[in-house]
This record gives structure tokens, C-alpha cells and sequence, in this order.
């Protein structure tokens, strides 16, 4: 999405140098826009610990990326495997709770495996990192064409009117590759031109409503407002949200999603109120071995 | 209530100038504990405008003793019953939204008239300044009295373990002359030896439970833990909350309470988890003129 009027993803290969990784450093959100090229593995590794770069789609791209410098890495070393599978090893444990990583580091295994030549392993851990950050960005498009038929059906009742849509935590492309999952909606009805307002709700305690949020979405140009966490309930008992909107961190077989603290609050009072609630995630946010 | 072990009200007159009067500058809590002596009208007038003082009980309160001033200084002007009034009308409108100010200010005025000498005036002025703060703490020991009974009925069921009570905003002492409403019942299962423990809301924006109930409860000595707004719904799904206590602003007829932003979304997840709520409130706060 947009930043100053240019199109950015969270993590891409730098242009003058495909050996090295760029992403947004997020943990200076909202305060400073500063991207940082990663040059290692071990660089990478300290990307996801220190949260520099968050959310689970983004988490996955970085692991994906980060095999590929280790191809690169492994290459120089006395045995190709032997340094893959630890960097694969270490990489996996820099988040233990994101399934995501754990995932795009399997796949990387697996396919860099097939390869004839070390040169032929680096191309292809290369081709597939780009493959898994594209898939991410192409499936949060996927969930904003969906989504964007919702709010077109609630402008058409509302007549012009601004749709007024709530949305708790970032799960905003902040934390994909782009798009995001409860954004995607949000960006697709603003680039159809329907008018639209976002409540950001805050998000305590680790503010990613209005550090990440609210960044995205004024830099995209989208209205919005940041409330409290606690004003969602007021608003919708007035009449001031047409529908929330949130992401998942995990959702089970049964459906019942796990969201950021506080979701479940939100959830309450829309039901309470008539408002509908919509949780936008990407397939691989299912957890088949939760009832 | 207990401050580094001595006892304290919200405001009182000085032990040794029964001419002025001594408040708790509530702007400094939790940092620091400043006792600010007010010396005249105005004084009084900037403190509950600049919220040195807070809480309908103790605005009220305020008020009242600010009459008492406008009195003293009365007998000084050439017209008595001018500079009352005067004075009167400024108190009243130092803050438009508290019921108890108004009421304290009227209550003062018609006591006052019925002085035989300036000199008696002033001492009725005194007499009822004193009177509307005891009756306030008076007030509030009873809703402790009446409250407590609820949570002695709850230990009895978890057989000495902890009763985990759930309190939003500062309806503390801190909020009226003693004891608070939402606090009163916590306060006086404390001294009978209780197992409780309070989950005290942050509350946002203005973080009156984490600035103001949380310092009450710590030097009061009470066991409790500050959470974000977000978690309460959580806590109370896990069976961590057996009872949510909170005050309220204002009261209808019909018995709706209106309290601070976000007690809404605490009440839906009381109800969806079948956990007891109650306000706690002198009947000062009913409004018979909404339905």
C-alpha cells in the first residue's frame, strides 16, 4: 500500500542488490518510516525476535526470505545441509508461537532439497521466497474482493453515506505483505471510490491500533478516527458502525476465532447492537487440529 | 482511607486554621501525594475547574466548604448577601456537568439566609460544610455495609479462596469524602479479613484506574492488579472475575446507570458469562427527572 504517495510492501529484495532483504523496521511506527536491509540469517533472526517485522503473513514472508540468504550463506560453508538445517533450526525457534514461520521454513526445506546444484538450491530458495510473499500479498487481495461486495451492499442502504467500519488491533498489510486481512476490504471500497471512515480502536497495551493502524490507513489516505478501546460499545449502541471488521490469530474447525485481547468485547456488543462482525483471515489461519 | 498507614478524607479543614481548607491535589496521583491548602473563593473555584478535586461526592463537598470561604469573605464586603451570591453563582459554574455542586451550593444558601448575625451565618456556613462531608462518608460506609454482604455471601462459596472482584474507573474514596461507592463494599471486606482481590481497569483515556484506584487500593493495602480495558471480557470467560462492582455518574427512574465510557462492554461480558454486576451508588446520584 501506499506510503508518502509510493507503493511499498512490508519486505521485498533490495533493487541494486538481490542478495539482500528490505523491510519496514515497525518497531519506530508511527514516529519514523525507516527501512532496513538485512544482510544474514542471523540478521534476519533478530528481525522477528525483536519485532521488527510482526504479524503472522509477514512473519512467514520473513522466514521465507531468510532461507534463501541462508542458500546463499550455506554455499561458502564445508556442508551445504548441514548449515541450511541449522539456519532452517534457528529461524524456527526466533517466535515459537507463529505458525506461520515454522511453515514457510518447512516449505523452503523441501523444495531447496530438489535442486541438482548448490547454484540450482539458491535459485530456486530465491524464486520461492518470492513465491510465498506473493501468495501472501495475492491472497489478502483475494479477501478484499470478497469483503468489498459487504460494504458495497451497506453504502447502497446508506445512500452516500459514510460506512462506518470498526476494526480492533493490526491486521492491516503492516502485518502481510500487503493488503492485509481486515484492511483488504477497507482498501479495496477506498480505491472503488466508496466513501468509508474507519474507527481504529486503540488497542491497548501495546497500542497497534494507533501505532500501526492509524499509520496505514493516513498514509493511504483513508478516513479515519482512533477511539479508546472502550468506546466501541458506546458508538455502536448510537448508531455510529455499520460493521467491524477484525483479524484472527488462529481460528479452530468449529470456527471460533482467537483474536488480539479485547476482540471478544467488541464481538459482544455488536451482537448486543444488530452490527455485523466479520473476521477476515487467509486460509492458513485455520487450525484443523482445534475442535 | 489509609495513606502510608495514617488516615485521610479528600478534604477536611486544617487542624490548625479552621479558615482554610485542605484537599488532596488529585492531579499529581500516583506520582506524588500533595495536600494543597485553599484560602479563598477563588482558590476553591480553580480547583475543582483544574480538577485538583474530582468525583460528584467530593465536587459536592468541595462546593460546600467553598461557601463556607465565600461567607468569611462576605462578612468583609459591604454588602453580605451580594458577595454570597456572587460567589454562589462562580462556584456553580466552575464545573457545569456535577449535580452535587449545584445541590451543595443551594443547600449552603438556604441554611445560611437563616442566620439572625453575619457571625452566626458564618458558623452555620461551617456547621453545614462539615455536615455535607460527613454525610457523604456516612453515605458511602453504608453502601460498604450493604455491600459487603454480597461478597461475604461469595467467600462462603469459594471457601477462603481469593474473591476476585472487577472495578472500572475510580469510584474510589478519592472520587468522595471516604470510602467511595464502587470501593466501599471492597474496603470493608478488607478490614473484616477477606480474601479478595480487585482487577482494577486501566480506563482509558483518562486512566483513572490505574492512576487513582490502583493508588488507593496499594496504600489502603488492598491486593489487586491493574489490566487494560481489553481484558476483563477474558478474565471473566476463564472464571478469574466472581463479581464486577463499578459507581456510576447519573442514574434514570427506570434504573439505567450511566457511568464511565467502556462499563457498557464490561456489563455485556458480565451477563454473557452469568458474573453478578452491580453499581454501587448514593441515592444522590438517582435523576427522577429521566425516565
Amino acid at each position: 500500500m501506499k506510503v508518502n504517495g509510493k507503493h511499498y510492501r512490508t519486505i521485498w529484495l533490495k533493487e541494486d542488490d538481490d542478495k539482500i532483504i528490505s523491510i519496514i523496521d515497525q518497531r519506530h511506527l508511527p514516529h519514523q518510516f525507516i527501512i532496513e536491509d538485512l544482510h544474514s540469517v542471523n540478521e534476519v533472526v533478530c528481525a522477528i525476535k525483536d519485532m521488527h517485522v510482526r504479524g503472522a503473513g509477514l512473519i512467514g514472508a520473513t522466514a521465507g526470505y531468510g532461507m534463501y540468504l541462508a542458500a546463499i550463506e550455506a554455499a561458502k560453508k564445508n556442508s551445504f545441509n548441514e548449515y541450511l538445517h541449522e539456519s532452517a533450526c534457528i529461524l524456527k525457534s526466533s517466535r515459537p508461537t507463529a505458525v506461520n514461520l515454522e511453515w514457510a521454513v518447512n516449505r523452503q526445506l523441501a523444495v531447496i532439497a530438489k535442486g541438482n546444484s548448490i547454484n540450482e538450491k539458491i535459485k530456486i530458495a530465491k524464486e520461492t521466497a518470492i513465491t510465498i510473499a506473493n501468495e501472501d500479498a495475492a491472497y489478502c487481495k483475494q479477501i478484499g474482493l470478497y469483503g468489498v461486495r459487504i460494504i458495497e451492499q451497506i453504502t447502497k442502504k446508506k445512500k452516500g453515506e459514510a460506512v462506518n467500519i470498526l476494526t480492533h488491533c493490526n491486521a492491516g498489510w503492516l502485518a502481510f505483505v500487503d493488503h492485509g486481512s481486515a484492511t483488504a476490504p477497507i482498501y479495496e471500497a477506498f480505491e472503488r471510490g466508496i466513501n468509508i471512515h474507519v474507527w481504529v480502536d486503540e488497542t491497548r497495551p501495546r497500542n497497534q491500533g494507533a501505532s500501526l493502524t492509524a499509520w496505514e490507513l493516513i498514509n493511504h489516505g483513508v478516513p479515519h478516527t482512533v477511539i479508546t478501546d472502550n468506546a466501541g460499545g458506546h458508538l455502536m449502541q448510537h448508531g455510529f458502525v455499520d460493521m467491524v471488521i477484525t483479524g484472527a490469530d488462529r481460528v479452530t474447525r468449529a470456527g471460533d476465532a482467537a483474536n488480539k485481547i479485547g476482540t471478544y468485547l467488541k464481538a459482544l456488543a455488536a451482537c448486543d447492537n444488530g452490527i455485523p462482525f466479520y473476521v477476515a483471515l487467509p486460509s492458513s489461519t485455520f487450525d484443523w487440529n482445534i475442535q
